[in-house]
């Protein structure tokens, strides 16, 4: 099936906000199947979205829309596909009950635009918006799907996955197509393209590769195509495994699994906890682990140590080290993940300082310098890593690498 | 002028390159007063990127294209171009030495496919790609003007910055695109909408408005467009000033400023400094104000307070308030961040504490259920929220909120 995505409204055009919604929504449409033959981005105007309706209908069997559905006057996506429907808008009860609640729980008063926002062309499925108050909108005319979305991205994530990607599975042709994605840590990609040259070179016709870089995670995504799925299924295993064999040290995980995931089920599974220390990372690692969900039975809390002062007074660095050997240093981070792990009472700890930039660096000591540590209560490791001059990057960068040491430090531990 | 924007490249299409050059050259294009009409992704394929010309040269002046262009077989932007512009490849020297000078300089051996990148189709202008191997191109036909440009973000900026924004500064009509933006907090879009709908019926003609909401903030952005500069200045100007006096307690910050950076500014120019305490945001409003390049000249450190005993030992929350009245309570968060600004001997300090959710509320304390303190020497602020079910959105919301109440009180102290 080939799909085109739409996405509509002037922020795009003006350059104000970043198109993260189409490459999301084409990642999960290409996983079942499903080819995007292009993103067009329109402004707020009737005629524009008729325009590329028009277009996209020649092409495609299958046209999903973000955008222009929110409760203000530029919104104008439901009344534009009204009237490209040829249709009217109606109250719906239950959506406007749904907004009710909404409203209610937010301690807020239902006022005009509300109520309007449960107004939906009377020809379409009705999408519910569990987390938010514009519906989605499916219509079916000629063979052809058209899928309205709102622009948030939480919200069309989550009308994508519990609503439209299960209803187009049902929809899709009999060629099976299976991922399997393995996640690496430790290497750039160059150099493990490099080294899985021949690997690759010996793959069955029916399994293509992928590289999905971001920083500090090297993602393989391996897709079978055809008819045959047990066959498929076999043959990805195998390539997996023969994976397993060859970089065995930089995979970290599977498929959509984060590695603050992974760390979370493993000290679930080992009744163990954790606390963080973090210099250059400024509290990010403590964010990824307390993003999951759960993530309070384990995770007792950190201490973002950004001063020294902090790094002595609460953690209990010695001044000495830090003299000596400066705070980025092999002294003061595992002085750092020691210090958390004792006055914290847990069973890990994790702990970085370094430069993350663009400014702050030295000859010795340059941008993108990091020491990470982490210990248990029988051992503590810490390596160097020298990453870029982005600071955004170099944060995201160490604090993925943290939490594989911090993997790999678990997985040694007895249990 | 108008102008649409091409990027081209399977890897967008699949969803494994999020398209952030459009974004970019939108801006920048807006700045000297180019509108975008609309951004469309299309595949690494002959048919495609002529079909996209065709259409693209039907409706604007100006078309962009980026991507392409690489030294792989897949990359066939130049040829199809030549074929577009019936013209034949050439070997221009000036590109091939430059590519020599730049191969030589990474220690590399020139190949084959580094000398095909020096052949240009022989009516275009070449533009020079200082940091890269493969030129841009300029083409001019029947009025219209058609510029080819690498897909690499590097290559592509410095190019527009050095080349190409320059030369159309020269051509552009004397239509004048004028934008604020007006950064609110704390009211959702439909309240503000209502709230708004009067001064927004009396905009003059000339300014349209806009609302882009993201979790947290409404930012509303003011777009003037005319013939005098100077006007639609004056205009924008006496709308902001109108808006000031409307909503003054929701105004936090105009244009692409981030309150983690106006908070940065405010304790620079203060001379002050701050830390913060962690429960539900769980790190995400350390890892906030430390993605600010500089952050380390007023923000010591925090403790991220996930676990009671946490609450208790490190911040010296009374076991008292944590058992009479919960760890969701304006007790608790008011001693959280009185705690923390003791412990770590700061000017100002913020904490958190709530249900973040999915799960974990009660009747009582329903998940979104949120506290937030701010303290000075002087003053302890707390106020209560109610938030939705998300939990990525609630520690976003709880962080943005607190982050503006923060502000708020640094505002009130007496420099």
């Amino acid at each position: 099936m080939k799909a085109e995505i739409i996405t509509i409204g002037d922020e795009i055009l003006i350059g104000q906000t970043i198109d993260t919604n189409s490459a999301w929504i084409a990642n999960q449409l290409n996983l079942i199947g499903i080819d995007i033959t292009k993103i067009t981005s329109i402004s707020d105007k009737k005629e524009e979205i008729i325009k590329a309706l028009n277009n996209a209908k020649q092409i495609v069997d299958l046209v999903l829309i973000t955008g222009g559905l929110g409760p203000t006057d530029d919104d104008i996506t439901k009344k534009t596909l009204a009237e490209y429907f040829n249709t009217k808008l109606v109250q719906n009860t239950e959506v406007l009950h749904h907004i009710e609640q909404f409203v209610i729980k937010r301690k807020a008063l239902m006022n005009e635009r509300n109520i309007r926002q449960a107004d939906v062309p009377e020809n379409c499925t009705i999408i519910h918006n569990e987390i938010g108050t514009a519906p989605g909108m499916w219509f079916n005319q000629h063979g052809k799907t058209i899928i309205s979305m709102p622009g948030v991205p939480f919200e069309m994530k989550r009308m994508m996955e519990n609503s439209i990607i299960p209803e187009l599975e049902k929809k899709r042709d009999s060629v099976h197509i299976i991922h399997k994605v393995i996640l690496t840590q430790g290497w750039p990609e160059s150099k493990l393209a490099e080294y899985l040259e021949e690997w690759e070179g010996q793959l069955p016709k029916v399994i293509s590769l992928a590289y999905l870089p971001s920083p500090g995670i090297i993602k393989l995504r391996l897709t079978a195509k055809g008819e045959n799925k047990a066959q498929l299924e076999e043959l990805i295993d195998q390539e997996t495994k023969k994976l397993e064999k060859i970089i065995p040290q930089l995979i970290c995980g599977y498929d959509a699994e984060k590695l603050e995931e992974i760390i979370g089920n493993l000290l679930k599974e080992r009744k163990e906890n954790l606390s963080t220390a973090e210099s250059c990372t400024g509290g990010n690692i403590a964010h990824l682990i307390t993003s999951v969900p759960g993530s309070s039975d384990y995770f007792l809390g950190g201490t973002v140590a950004y001063d020294n002062s902090i790094k002595q007074n609460i953690l209990r660095v010695t001044k000495s080290n830090i003299d000596n050997y400066g705070a980025v240093s092999k002294h003061v981070v595992e002085e750092m993940a020691v210090g958390v792990r004792e006055l914290f009472k847990t069973d890990y700890a994790v702990a970085t300082s370094g430069i993350a930039g663009p400014t702050g660096g030295t000859e010795d000591k340059p941008v993108g310098l990091t020491w990470i540590a982490v210990c248990s209560a029988s051992q503590v490791i810490s390596r160097k890593f020298v990453f870029g001059d982005h600071r955004g990057r170099n944060i995201q960068r160490a604090s993925v690498t943290a939490l594989n040491m911090l993997r790999k430090l678990i997985l040694d531990q007895e249990m």
